[in-house]
């Protein structure tokens, strides 16, 4: 029908922190009502183990009880209006975190949810920001690159911490007696669709290409997952695993079945109604920010996610340091291109705890900076940053960087230094977008949307001026929900493809942040010497030898540390 | 006599906001009793402009008012202590701030002193922090460069805006009726004692070779000041000014003449006391603390003076770098030789002030982050800093410098980050003692004087462990007016010289700073990459051009602020 009608779709956006399940009208993807519900495990939400700061666990039971308060308080609050009715939902949408993988058993069902192992982390959902099994990472890629196989090529060169593979293979060596009781490993992304619709078995699962693509090596260039020879040199009972996992793979236009009796009881919903199969949420915050090809969309938080999508029908190589290039993981028939600063919220949020002097710390600090940063002109106080307090994911991948700061003098003041934070994290931003048009992405637009991007209209404009583009804002506050939404449209029949909703549900602010020319023209001179710094400290080729001084220095602090 | 007997001698020391008399014994030093007086013109002695932020100016009235309180209060309190009489004092010595030259009349009388000039500032004394005259340094450095000229040979090769020439040109330039009324200019060191002996006739003045050879380019080795060509390219008029200025120099073992009968009655000693020619603190300090071949002394304030003596029999060619090297200026027979740093106290100063966060602001922020950073261990930070915020003086004599941060995560700390500025200044220090004996000058002792060395232990062991050496404290805390005053002793025939006198005159605290051979192992590695940004981002020379980064951003603030 692809106008949308007076029907409605729903999308379930599973955070780190909280559930939201929005309705919106098909016609136009506008919002009739949402619901919250904050997971009551661990803090908030987050099962943490005093004895590893690495380690972060969510129980999945909350997702369970999140998915049936949220969506029928949104259900409930919807009723009367906008011509609301549940009879009228069309389709559901999902989307998660990830790389969050569960252990679960023969029936799919999560170990946690055994009174066997409801006390153990190893049984729970390991959370995408888990970093355990950081060693575990780092002796896959070695594996990988040792072999030449070609596992890595559409994962930036290095494969994660936070990635299925390397938490699966910590669990086996860590916690054997969870390891041998999981037939399967199902990311959150693919458990959740197949619960509400009673569609658990793993070998049956459908399982989304999102996850499968970006965090588990899954690819049918190589035949879908790697092989058993590979997987049985991490671990011989990794090779085994392989026949319960993955054996194919969908986009989110496609249906994982259909709402179960008892879930549509528990949410006063209708049995039966499609869901589509499941996603992480910032590639359906793209689609709800309206990704297209040319669009870049940026989702701008404590870290950033920096989306495209290019048609399948064009070759795309590798692109060197891209952490994730997967057909149809974003929109089906095109590549998802995921690219991403390991740290930006982060870094302002860093400084403000930890150097913001009195005088700007009463109220909010990072309004009071940005307020007096907004002030100075571009390289006034000559300074220059890099954005690396949290490594680089983008385009150097590698986690063992660090930050730098340039220029400072007796006079150099705080918000001179806090601007010059922005100014890092646009540059880098800039790196990416510049990587991306060197191998034929060729980026048109910039739709920012998140929690950043909402609210500092001062780095807006400092984006706008370092990116030399118009950052535009994505309409909706809710994008990753209203991307869910949007397949569930799809799937519900209201549209044939994904891009035909988009064009009707999504939509940008009229208003939007544009370059001024002259700071562009400062901010191309100081880019230079960005590139200077990036190259030399973050590329071993670089002439000088540099290249070492931050490794080195990383090795001193955990040699002092230990 | 070389015993010191039962007599006295006085040092007066003139420093930036005031003046010390301070009275000792001739046999051992010790202090019998002082008096300060506070300069009582313009904010804290200082005459400012708001209309130029680098003027800075002094009333030479206070000076004359100064000498006569402050002795005056130094003499009525020492009498009847330790068998003090003041016809048993033997000898002054004066110390001032330099270069800090003053516009005279024929009479040598400052022009400020007259009613015409007494409101002009460019009449007054011109502060050695004065940096006015910056366009008027870079032209001298140029034309020496250009001409081939040997005359920065033995001031690091750059002529600074604090120095002699710059300060009378700008003066010709900016004050051409004050300039056109300057029969000649005297240094303050040279000015009191002509003052208070009556000898200030400029053409008969006995000036003094420590302000002459650091600061206006006397050197014998081409005939005193540089020709009345090389002058005359600067300004004609400079070329006939040649003739009233220094003749010939002397050190501070030489007589500049004896307590004038006025000067006597205002401070209640008899008149006819010698007094010896003047020179700076800095290098009366270093002879006050004990200064003798291979004892560095370093002076530790808001920057450093860091001072050594060679013995002129022994050749020493030009040392890059090291902004100054003059026979006699420290220590008559030796080569006088003065490096430093041109931030130290001031950078800590800069980071409390600028960004010390709630938590250690309360008190002394200085303290409360000395008190946290001393229980971090060497390199467990990760960070590394350059100490260049306020440039860099020795060894790369490059004003057109700044500071450096790098290794910062999103946990590091403030009181992380004033470690590694402290332990940045340490490698500072460790640079000009590798410089030093690259050329032959041993460092076989480091003795340190100054507010922070008596102030801050954590900063002293910092400094033991980077420096791998011993860090011995001047036992007075007097050290400038102790050496004024053992060059009173010599000049009054207590001792033979200099060197006799401070044998017995001088000494160190019992109790100094050894390194911790496992912090000092750490620091050799850290030391090595401190080297690394050194050379990167201070000589032109590196390859990886990552000089420019440094002056590129300063070109880009200059621009940015017009």
């Amino acid at each position: 029908m692809d106008s949308g009608g007076n029907f409605f779709a729903i999308g379930v956006d599973f955070g780190t922190n909280s559930v939201r399940s929005l309705i919106v009208d098909t016609a136009e993807g506008r919002e009739v009502s949402s619901g919250v519900f904050n997971y009551e495990s661990g803090e908030n939400g987050v099962l943490l183990d005093s004895r590893d700061a690495n380690l972060a666990r969510q129980n999945p039971a909350d997702y369970i009880k999140g998915f049936i308060v949220s969506l029928g308080a949104a259900v409930r609050q919807a009723k009367g209006k906008s011509g609301f009715d549940p009879w009228k939902v069309i389709g559901i949408g999902i989307d998660t975190t990830g790389s969050t993988p569960l252990p679960v058993n023969k029936a799919g069902i999560p170990l946690a949810l055994h009174r066997e192992f409801k006390d153990e982390l190893s049984a729970q959902a390991w959370l995408w920001k888990d970093h355990a099994s950081y060693e575990e990472a780092a002796q896959i890629t070695a594996l990988a690159k040792k072999t030449r196989e070609p596992y890595l090529a559409k994962c930036g060169g290095t494969y994660s911490s936070e990635w299925f593979w390397s938490k699966v293979l910590h669990c086996r060596r860590t916690s054997p007696k969870v390891f041998k009781a999981a037939y399967s490993w199902v990311e959150a992304a693919d458990f959740i669709p197949g619960f509400i619709t009673g569609n658990l078995n793993p070998l049956k699962l459908k399982r989304g290409i999102c996850a499968a693509g970006h965090k588990a090596m899954y690819n049918d260039d190589w035949g879908g997952l790697p092989s058993k020879k590979f997987l049985a040199r991490l671990d011989p009972q990794l090779a085994g695993l392989r026949d319960r996992l993955y054996q194919s793979t969908a986009p989110s236009n496609q249906v994982a079945g259909y709402l179960s009796r008892s879930m549509a009881r528990y949410t006063g919903l209708p049995e039966g109604i499609p869901v589509a199969v499941g996603a992480f949420d910032a590639h359906m915050g793209a689609v709800g920010a309206g990704i297209k090809p040319g669009t870049l969309v940026k989702i701008i938080g404590t870290s950033t996610c920096d989306m495209m999508v290019s048609p399948q029908s064009k070759k795309l190589g590798v692109i060197p340091g891209i952490c994730g290039i997967v057909p149809g993981s974003i929109i089906p028939g095109m590549y998802g291109i995921e690219a991403g600063q390991s740290a930006v919220g982060d870094i302002f949020a860093w400084f403000t705890g930890s150097l913001c002097p009195q005088d700007f710390c009463h109220g909010d600090a990072h309004q009071n900076l940005s307020v007096a940063a907004a002030k100075l002109k571009p390289g006034q106080s000559g300074l220059l940053a890099l954005d690396w307090n949290n490594g680089n994911r983008t385009v150097l991948v590698d986690p063992l960087l660090t930050g730098l700061l340039i220029g400072q003098t007796l006079q150099t003041t705080a918000p001179e230094i806090y601007r010059a934070l922005v100014e890092a994290t646009a540059f880098g931003a800039l790196t990416i977008i510049r990587r991306f048009e060197e191998y034929g992405v060729k980026v048109n637009e910039v739709v920012n949307c998140g929690g950043i991007a909402e609210k500092n209209p001062f780095l807006m404009q400092t984006y706008a001026d370092v990116l030399g583009r118009p950052m535009k804002l994505s309409a909706s506050a809710q994008t990753c929900a209203l991307g869910a939404a949007i397949f569930g449209a799809v799937v519900g029949g209201a549209y044939k493809s994904a891009e035909s909703a988009q064009r009707k549900m999504t939509r940008v602010k009229k208003e939007y942040f544009r370059p001024n020319p002259s700071a562009a023209g400062v901010y191309t001179g100081i880019y230079k010497l960005y590139r200077e710094l990036h190259d030399a400290f973050g590329t071993p080729e670089y002439k000088g030898g540099l290249f070492r001084v931050m490794k080195d220095l990383i090795r001193l602090r955990e040699a002092a540390r230990k």
